[in-house]
């Protein structure tokens, strides 16, 4: 039996302004970094280990990743960064409001851009100084690497890859692994551990900061999932991340 | 030409204490998380980027990179830890004050045991609880590589094949790397580049927090070498590591 553990970084300084944030690199909030301490203090009580960490190539995973095994006392662990498990790319909705987009495009608009499985958010121009095409960290990739807007699909259709590739193997191979990673990347690998279809996924909502426990076996199906800690304030704190979007 | 930059640690709890620390995994003071931060402010004013870090598994070095690549706002490179760049291993003085060791055993003494090349400490017992031969971060070593003492050129020992199988090759890919280590482990480096002999390095000190900045040809012999920033500064630090020994 393996055990992963999935951690959606803690708040952001964009999360608590409530704008899309996609793959701008913004900075954990004071109450972020509280989650991040907190999610490592509660691995650590709990008695977990683990021999390696991944996470993306933003500071609010990276940081979170940080706090925790800081906590943890776990400072040395491996770490690996990449930017397929960024979180979905949200086009040029990018540093807008969500609630000024609710008020202007209605309720229903945002909620599709934000959770339709399949209808991206308006692309981004490959000129906007908000895309990332000219940002060093993704120089290695080939252009159309570097998405100009995402719909969940499309954040699957590279985190899926990541999964198969990289972690799977490292898991199946008897390595603990915690990943602190973005909402739609852990609800893309969310979606193919639990095989919720392209219409139910739009209903899931992964909190902040706190760490989530997949037990699998040795094929990599799971056996049970569960929120560390105080399962109803995990439930209070995925209510919260759905009702971002209302107007 | 290629250019490498070492940074040892900022100041850490066992510094400012006046301790023997050798492995022991010791945190930053306030003083030497802003080391840590000047050195990242200084790296960025002066247009310097990486393509990967490198660090010890102690998280005085671990945090030092950390803080210098957010003030960079390069928290997003690849980060590689590796035991071979951790400290020299002080044997059985590890945890002891300094000062108090010249006391009783004499300023020559200490300095014999701080700087001599090839005297090492006196060693651990295995069955020390300060010992890390049961410390899962070295788990994956033949217990007889963790070291139960060490003098200098036992720490050159293990630095160089790490330089010579996995710095060299890196920076004469091409790649822009910067090592954040310590004491002994940069001077250990330090000796090769120069070639500075068993007898001379005694007196090469290298202080806290500083980018001490190569220039390499492209067989990686040095062109010149220079400390970032206010060099009087620099010197006045590496003479205050020099004096720390002192009764």
């Amino acid at each position: 039996m393996h055990k992963l553990v999935l951690i959606r970084h803690g708040e952001s300084t964009w999360n608590l302004e409530n704008r899309f944030t996609g793959w701008t690199d913004v900075e954990l909030t004071p109450t972020g970094v509280s989650q991040a301490m907190s999610a490592g203090k509660l691995l650590k009580a709990e008695g977990y280990e683990f021999d390696i960490a991944y996470t993306s190539v933003l500071k609010r995973a990276i940081h979170t990743l940080n706090y925790c095994l800081d906590e943890m006392d776990r400072t040395w662990l491996p770490v690996v960064k990449d930017w397929r498990l960024n979180e979905r790319h949200y086009g040029g909705l990018q540093g807008l409001n969500k609630a000024d987009m609710a008020k202007q495009f209605g309720d229903e608009q945002v909620l599709i851009w934000r959770r339709s499985y399949d209808t991206p958010p308006p692309a981004l121009e490959a000129s906007d100084p908000r895309s990332e095409r000219s940002d060093r960290r993704y120089a290695h990739l080939q252009p159309e690497q570097v998405p100009l807007t995402e719909c969940l699909k499309d954040t699957v259709a590279r985190v899926m890859p990541f999964w198969n590739e990289v972690l799977a193997p490292t898991i199946q191979s008897g390595k603990r692994v915690v990943i602190a990673a973005h909402g739609n990347s852990i609800r893309a690998m969310v979606k193919y551990l639990d095989g919720i279809s392209d219409a139910d996924i739009v209903n899931l909502n992964i909190p902040n900061g706190i760490p989530l426990v997949y037990e699998l076996d040795a094929r990599l199906q799971p056996i049970k999932s569960y929120y560390l800690g105080d399962a109803e304030a995990a439930a209070r704190a995925a209510a919260a991340v759905a009702s971002q979007g209302k107007a």
